[in-house]
Formats: C-alpha cells, sequence, structure tokens
C-alpha cells in the first residue's frame, strides 16, 4: 500500500485517492484536532477548492443538498470519511453534468448530418 | 459548473474529481454500455489503475470487503455511483494506513528525544 502514497509510479486513480487525501491535511491541520476540519476549516476549504464549482454550479440544488447533509453532523467537526462522501457526491453530480453536456452536444452533431 | 471540466484554473481537489471521471470513461467506453463498467472493464480498471494498491495491501480485509460489496450487485456493471463509492473507500483504508504510519513514526521521533 506504501505506493500508494507515494506519487512515482501512481496510476490516474492512486493520483487521485492522494489529490483528495494531501487536500483534507491541507487544512485539516490549521486549528484544533489535527484530522478533522472544524467550520472554519471546512469554510476555507470550500471556498479555495471548489470556489469555480460552487460559482458557476448549474445543479445548485445538489450543492445544497449535499451542504444539508454536512451541516446536519452538528459537533462542527468534519472527518476524512464525511470529506470524502462531500467529494464523491460533488463527483457523481458533475459527471451527471458532464454526460448530459456530451449527449446534447451528440444530437446537435446527429441533426447537422 | 464547466469549469470543474477544463484543468486550467483547476484546485487540486476539483483535479482530484476529474481525474476520477476520466478513469471511469477511460475503461467504461470499451465494451456494451458506454456509461458502465462490465465485468471485464472492471477487472482492467482493477489491474491497470489499483495494481500497487492490490498487490501491495497491508489492508487485505478492507479490500475483500469493497470487491464483496461490488460483487452483490448481480448485474454485471458497476455504475459511475458504485465507482466512485469504491474509490471512496479505498481512499478512506489509505487515509487510515497513511495515519497510522505517520503516528508510528512520530513516537519513534519521541523516543529518541
Amino acid at each position: 500500500m506504501s505506493n500508494v502514497l507515494n506519487s512515482e509510479n501512481a496510476s490516474t486513480l492512486e493520483n487521485a485517492m492522494q489529490l483528495m487525501i494531501q487536500t483534507f491535511h491541507k487544512y485539516s491541520g490549521n486549528e484544533g484536532d489535527k484530522y478533522t476540519l472544524s467550520r472554519q476549516e471546512l469554510k476555507e476549504m470550500l471556498t479555495q477548492e471548489l470556489g469555480n464549482y460552487l460559482g458557476n454550479a448549474q445543479d445548485k440544488d445538489a450543492v445544497d443538498k449535499v451542504m444539508g447533509d454536512l451541516d446536519s453532523n452538528n459537533d462542527g467537526e468534519v472527518d476524512f470519511t464525511e470529506f470524502v462522501i462531500l467529494v464523491g457526491a460533488l463527483t457523481v453530480a458533475c459527471n451527471d453534468f458532464f454526460l448530459e453536456y456530451h449527449e446534447k452536444d451528440e444530437k446537435k452533431a446527429e441533426k447537422k448530418e
């Protein structure tokens, strides 16, 4: 498993996994528990890492839902598992958007033929 | 949301999300339904993308559990959401391993002081 933590020879998917781990610890270490995100750390992470996404989100409902889910856990700390669930949900929303966009593009191409 | 699909100006976390989407579609398009992984496509993805991980996994139980969970969905196709759940579970296992390793390292450093 140590290779997963070593970016040499890592596959594309292993790189994605490393980037998630790195991102979490970049923010979680700033204050309080080193291994969880406080409200302030979560806010910083969302603003700096997902600013493009949150700023331009067409599918506002999906983002609101994820936010609500995180808020319901009222200890004010987000652990790594909760962070991964958030990123996973956003990635699924992002993929759905990508597929919809791609299908529209294909239909346009068909009409032109 | 379009910026998320455009790697210029993307944050570290957005890059991780893009890499997950890219990886899935790299394998899902090979045969049958373009947007799901068949058993063969899943096997290729696991071998090529998680070979380092599966080959060296110390925490074999975690990997076995994830495999069992995927197998229980017996339609022989893995959709994007199931893929993200797999990657998320592996990333959490990987992070736990990283923290354990890091804590052992810190204890060693304390003993030396």
